[in-house]
């Protein structure tokens, strides 16, 4: 099987050679495609690849049609994430600590990926730094993981102060959620950015789909090394 | 002495009766004048009020002009302030922290107004949040005080942690320091506006001077409802 | 009671040692939150606090849901605001001034929240700039105060009118009304910070509530040291 | 002498025609051309139009060079402006009124080119908004003439309450000082057009130039209808 | 009668003194504002001051529920606008040109409040500047006015172009049409102020009213000079 | 037949010149306008010019009311466009490569209208840089055409990478898909213009029209000077 | 000689083969490079390619240092520009035509670059829309090219009227002069990409060179093509 | 030794406990410190620390003020960096690829800092998209690392090819180089994020320093791990 392969559905080029080519599943994003289409392009993907297949952001409905023909999939519908063949345990331990309430679908998003392409995952909610005394306690437990995705809207400090507490790989997602000066998690963006704690790397807005693929690059590459 | 009074220098109209109308002294704003300019508008408020007189953002050879024909008056050159018929200590206790070594001289410009209006400044640096065991040991220091200044560039975060720990009003100085995303000062600005910690205020970025007549504002009200 | 206590609920970890800790109640952000989740965090609040406790920006629906199985609590439709257990009035005076008519959903959340919270509130609403006698006639009334909440949206500039009227603390808030120009609150918000008036602070966009809480710090500290 | 008649100099294309078409000088922005090249266009509107000849933003040394050859002009230091055959006066009473010390240059040009152009001026200096007095004492000034320039920088608020207090055109120019939050005028732009007042005109950050044209065009106009 | 007297309302402070100080209608914006607010203003209005009254941005069922109970006002549903007792024509000819079809909503609402106002109005649609003829074939039309209000989209340049052909002045009212880079009429507004042109005057994005008011400035300020 | 000839429609100036003038039809933009403008428009553009009539962003229900009463037009569901009178093919060969599903509407509109006004359009879809087999594979494809479009989203990243493929003219169209730090489509824009691929031109955002006529004016030219 | 050859000087990967690959010369950006660094690779070039070979950028000091050792190229001042081995004339007619004196500079960078790679190029200088006789007079000088290069700064008005004389292409380049509003170029970056003129394309700012590029694509295509 | 400690130093407080506390050296910011205070810091982490000690962004005249008095250490002038006691090599090989010459000195700081703190460092250069075969020559060995940091100005399209190449963790650092449209390195930070390559990770503008730290924390994190 030569890693370059596509399969051509007129629609989409779908790359069935990144699995083997990356170790990277091909996520399909699922906004603006039909049930047909997402259809059409995960029966190819479950036919020429043997890993895991995943489609994010689908709302309900979309995924009940989508089922309802390729039923061995399951649907996450806090994370919108559907999935067929989720990969098995490969032993990296991910902590996924989200700032506030209300950045949590985010956060279900980064945790139900990860778990799909095999991290094993721990989340931790609603761990303001207005309350350092919510993540002190957590402290222990963000040490203990192999890396942490910090999932924060508004000012997204939590990044910085995670950041300063452990020494493995920070991944910091920005939020669209607050109002006014957040700007739609462009504020959370640019401030995790110019974080004072060395070493942290950010993903886009709401991409909790982007910080779990940084996780898996990690754990295959780790994987690879060991 | 009705407070509406204006002294008409012709390039300048020297506000003479915001002192009593305000209890707020009328400060000058240093670039852009020549020593002669300053020294005519020091001269006037030194004559028709009665309180301290300050001089903001001076450069060393620019006050070293001003001071020789008004020697009475002391330049900080760390706060580029200049300051004539300081004010007598009221009692009220501000307490002025500073992320990195980098917002020293903003945090400077607070200390040495908030000083020249009367109030009793204590100054805690380089306390970042990337290492939280820094801002932990002076958390008693924090709360001790009447209010706090949060000056601090890069992402602002430290205003969050310190509005979290304490009580009393936090007013937080966002600095143009560091690169890149910091976007000179913008991103610590909206971050502060975004923080999740409730009830802390924001001036504007570089302004050591305003969030002392800030401060200043909260002795005087203070001192006023005593 | 240790003020560093949090409780659980897995969705959101409860800071129930924020009233001790800062003498600042934990208000709840209704917006993303069920009914449901609410009642179990305000449940929690009553239990182990024994302040005021407040839920912002609620919609009458969702506020029925909350109040039919706790309804000891009270609902403002203008302020958006649910609130149980008001605190008793501390004597402190706050005056909210809004600059227009399309500014007073946001006035009305700075008070009601501060009322909740114990201030004693005047407001004063619709004195735009462009008539400056609007501004002129109440003077008297906003130096009276403790502190003054400035609410405007546009251009903002009765912040620096007010700012420099008054002695107290100004707490401005921009507001997102306006069109154009206006930017969503932006300008007004940067307006404010670059206001030619000393000592002027500024809270987020539309944050009612974050004005209300800088007031209630003033306050609390002022009660603190008295 | 045909209104769309051009002199081709190889660099520059002289609209020679504006004067008649429009009334208006063809006004030589000075920053990056060479003194000859002033000078050659200054010489060739001197030759082929009867009214005043004006080059803006003209430092000293260039001046100098300029009317060494050409010595029948004057240069405004302040303003930057040199100025041949200037207009006599036409009656048209002009009040340039500025906020800060730091606006004047910016004022003054308005002022000089507006004089170069026929126009009667009267300045007024540093009329800040927080010092409301300043503008209430000169309110008769302002409302005595046939239009107002107004000059302003950081939140550029004076438009506003100037625009509330006379019934004749407002003509705001935002200007480039002050820091952080100013964003070098563009804060003071936005919130002129975000202006509550009716019916103010706003023209290009420091462009007193174009403030001075357009009360020029106002003067033009109403000279014609007469 | 006193030019400060303002009615108090509790949600609104009518400045009932605007006619008289400045010769400027006060005009309410409907936006916000329920029938029953709207009417009782109108009706303060139209008891105490002699001229016109203008209600703009009102929908449809607003107007139909506010001229129920005060029939003797009039509606223009493509301007928004609601007009009682409007002024007799002062003789004061204003142009306003728009650039493409779907500016015309804001022009309507230019050309309806100066009609209000008592200015003679004339309209000419679709004149853009990437069929230069148009332009060319009306421009005697618009040299013939005392005033030209220019309402572009999209890059905004009709602006420069009527600016260099006519000595009038000119108004320039940026529109929120066009898609990606015109950014909401962010960029016709920038583009407007950084014009070749010299002379012209911007208003808010979509302001239709502002630049109305504007020429109805220049109106008053005409006929009290005359 | 003079190319400057205008029709005046009242709402419109139809140019019924453009034609003769440059070789371009007179394209008609739909949103906005009723179903009996555009009638009109398109009925006087049938009348009086002789090649395609095109109307770009037609949602369904408009178009049917259109072709009712004119219906040797035919409509594109996909792209939005009603085409009259399409031009015979002239063999300038135009490839329109999109770097994702999503971004295929806008391509589409690009292909619709290339062919209404006779280029041969070759598409490619779903050729993203992050698998790039799928661009190799299709590079001599690309590098047959006489100009290629690219339509992209997100990065734009494949802007760069053709223009690097290819010496024929590389037409970019940034696409308005994508999330958070795309911005809706100002990323792309700006990463398209900031290319390290030289001789690349950029569109407006979402701007498939846009980047048509840009091809035709490529194919015009080249038979003219055939 | 195959096309994807590269030739690896450490520092820099010099692309031998894309003058075959594209029919582009490999040009390379001066700035940041020694003038040792600039001589390897223009020796490189020299020695492995055939056609022209340009140097963008570049100061006088660092030229004469290159042309020292490489002395058969030629540096034109203005332009920036070292060439060697200008391309023969292909007959490609570019006009290049600017709008203000102060655009020359980006102008001449674009022609002596078209210039260098083949085109046979006029320039039109200082043709502002303010003076719209100067565009008209320029108009059968503009139609009789092959392609237009319009560089403009302030609003860039000058891309749409040319855009809507012209059937042959139009690439614009937005320029960073101006000041305030201009936003260093991108305000007329955006305008142009607002445009009402069908089918401009855009290059980056100041880039007079991606401009002749763009046009050299252009020639070479069409040249392929007969 | 406990991981909290902190060395008190007035201006500075040394964070001693971080090697322990994360495994991360504290890395001093040089840029606004004295030698003296570089120096006073510095001592303090050798005495008290045991492994790497680094300063970034030091000038030369700095480092030789610095070195002079501990002469220990060593400067690299391209990356500005100081290093006391770098690490032995744990075997973890980072690529540090970038896409054109003037990304090298961010690039130089990135590979400086990694093999300081252990990392085994390969460097590729200039390997830009719009010749992607110097991309794919590279492919085996980009893929042969443990970790790839792309460093990329202008559009930062680099990212996302190599993101499509290899399976390991990409960390992206957006470089200030270009002009125009590049925004001093936002439009690439901006890019990166919204890159179609899933899964790569953005670090600061011009932030060599951060992807060093960033490849750290993985190769820390897979050393406790294995």
């Amino acid at each position: 099987m030569h890693p370059t392969r596509v399969h051509d559905l007129g629609f989409a080029q779908v790359d069935i050679g990144r699995e083997q080519r990356q170790g990277l599943p091909e996520v399909v994003y699922g906004p603006g495609k039909t049930p047909g289409q997402i259809r059409a392009i995960v029966a190819e993907l479950l036919r020429d690849n043997s890993g895991p297949v995943l489609v994010t952001r689908v709302d309900p409905g979309t995924a009940a049609e989508v089922l309802d023909q390729l039923p061995a999939g399951s649907y996450d519908a806090t994370a919108g994430l559907l999935v067929w063949r989720p990969a098995a345990a490969n032993g990296f331990a991910l902590t996924v600590v989200s700032a506030g309430t209300s950045d949590w679908p985010v956060a279900a998003e980064a945790a139900a990926v990860a778990e799909a392409v095999g991290l094993a995952v721990t989340t931790v909610q609603d761990v303001g730094v207005a309350g350092l005394q919510r993540v002190l306690r957590v402290r222990e437990q963000l040490r203990a993981g192999d890396a942490v995705v910090v999932v924060a809207g508004m000012e997204g400090a939590l990044a910085s102060v995670v950041g300063g507490l452990v020494g493995c790989p920070v991944i910091a997602v920005p939020v669209s959620t607050g109002y006014g000066a957040s700007l739609a998690g462009v504020t959370a963006l640019l401030a995790m950015h110019a974080s004072c704690a060395a070493g942290i790397t950010v993903v886009n807005i709401d991409s909790g789909f982007g910080a779990a693929m940084a996780a898996h690059r990690l754990a295959w590459a780790g994987s690879r090394r060991a």
